[in-house]
């Protein structure tokens, strides 16, 4: 047998957004000597990774990326090949003056926001075949300044934004394979888009409005208050089964009773947080029109009923604090 | 032109629950001179209402009932020939024992309560033939033992349960007219009801909801307060015309563009608290089943879509203090 004759790409990678998503991925093709510029826009957080590195917790063993490299502005990033896009969606208008000085004419854009939307927002500018989505399959805090907490899996699908698959999304999905992610390709991103929703709307919105009931000071709302409720735990299943009913009015192959696997991996989850929940808990904005906004009218364009989801958009924009 | 030969009938009444409801139409009828038990279970108030009256504050002129038949118990009360039950839906398990010392074979039995299967508790136990529904279109508040807040309008639609109106409902509704009630006969009281759960619903539900996460001490949120709010504006509208359609489903004629008249008053009636959310910020149940639970089942038994009634009626049961 011959000897791969693959020639590894060496990809210039650059981080805009070191949440806890942006920071975790980052992280771990940086601590696989990958070359990885980090957007950090605290000072006092850029100050914890340059003293600290930048530290995941996790009980598949905890890592730390002792070098590497902390921007507080794109400017002194410069182009790149690769861009993970990991801010909240509802900093997208920030986007393209960070993007600007990371671009060349082949840049890759991976976004890995949630919800609908963020890779029509990168195709309208920078144009449809430089987009890629991927979707994450992860529980993630971050507990502090540079500190990510990884509570389970971590898997991540990648799509292209339009059409299959092209080779280069394969050399990225083998990137984040060597560097210990694992990562599949799908051939709609759309489908896998609807499919994370199905979790997405019910858990993260119903678990924002369980949260926005409690009185200050109390902790948020978490998945496993959700499903010991009855009453919030027959809502939740009865959304998942709209979305599911929506996405395959779109045209789209979500089976259904999709529902049903995920519901049983939500009961394994224990009391998770969704990050929306966390957002909304501290006071900042939740990623409402991608998670819900979006969803909701293209399935309502699309004829199909939809009134829980209208419901639970509407009540999430009005209760918004 | 001979003078009526109409004989009046002397009812022997008793109001079941002298909350805001109860307190005002008995309090109607005793100020223009019918005899009228109240059940005043809390001694605090038994003791106002005997210092001082039975007191009405309202824009249309103050009025006080200064001397009237006040019980601890309706053992004290007797048989009579018209009952007004004016409890809240949530406390019918209390009915039977209540009710036993008034009844008569004849007595008949009208219920003042919100939204649905009222009428079908008394109907089975006491027969449907003597059940009437009443519904009151009018905005009240109890400020302090005794003493009741006429906010607004006061008409109060009669309905026989069981078929169409009999000579004694007429007798009823000229009663409550004598005594300066705007009461009219309905031919279709599952009509009616459904009729005013196109009010009911969206915004007894969702100013609790919008109540629910003020901090505790803020004041409720009040239908203007809905109103104001554009996202929870438009989904009142939405629920509104879903419970249209679902009483279409039904067969009841209520027109399709019924919620454009409810929505122009409610608009003209300023900062309304509806009497949920009262009892809601007040931490005393509300009538969640009559209201939100009983019409969704009907209805989604009947077939119609019901996602926004189902979402409200959901989330109320769960997000019940």
């Amino acid at each position: 047998m011959k000897p791969s004759t693959h020639v590894l790409p060496r990809y210039r990678i650059a981080v805009v957004g070191t949440g806890a998503v942006g920071g975790f991925y980052g992280a771990k093709l940086a601590y696989y000597g990958r070359e990885v510029h980090f957007l950090i826009r605290s000072e006092e957080e850029r100050a914890a990774v340059r003293r600290f590195g930048l530290r995941v917790k996790s009980r598949e063993g905890n890592f730390r990326v002792a070098k590497t490299h902390v921007h507080a502005s794109t400017d002194t990033v410069g182009p790149c090949d690769l861009v993970l896009i990991a801010l909240k969606a509802t900093a997208n208008d920030a986007l393209p003056d960070l993007l600007a000085p990371l671009l060349r004419p082949d840049t890759i854009l991976l976004t890995l926001q949630n919800g609908l939307g963020n890779e029509e927002f990168l195709a309208e500018r920078y144009g449809p075949e430089r987009v890629l989505g991927g979707l994450c399959f992860v529980c993630l805090n971050k507990t502090a300044p540079g500190v990510i907490e990884h509570l389970g899996q971590g898997a991540i699908s990648l799509g292209e934004y339009a059409g299959y698959p092209l080779p280069r999304m394969h050399d990225i999905a083998w990137e984040f394979k060597r560097c210990g992610v694992n990562a599949r390709v799908v051939a709609d991103l759309a489908e896998a888009r609807w499919r994370k929703l199905v979790w997405n709307i019910p858990f993260n919105g119903l678990t924002v409005l369980a949260t926005s009931l409690r009185p200050p000071g109390e902790p948020p709302a978490s998945t496993a208050d959700l499903l010991r409720d009855p009453s919030l735990s027959y809502l939740a299943r009865r959304l998942a089964d709209e979305v599911i009913a929506a996405a395959r009015s779109l045209g789209l192959d979500v089976p259904s009773d999709f529902a049903d696997l995920q519901f049983k991996r939500t009961a394994e989850m224990g009391a998770y947080l969704p990050s929306t929940v966390l957002d909304f808990a501290a006071g900042r904005p939740m990623e409402l029109e991608a998670i819900w906004g979006e969803p909701y009218r293209r399935a309502f364009n699309a004829g199909a009923e939809v009134g829980r989801m209208e419901t639970l958009y509407y009540l999430l924009r009005g209760l918004r604090r």
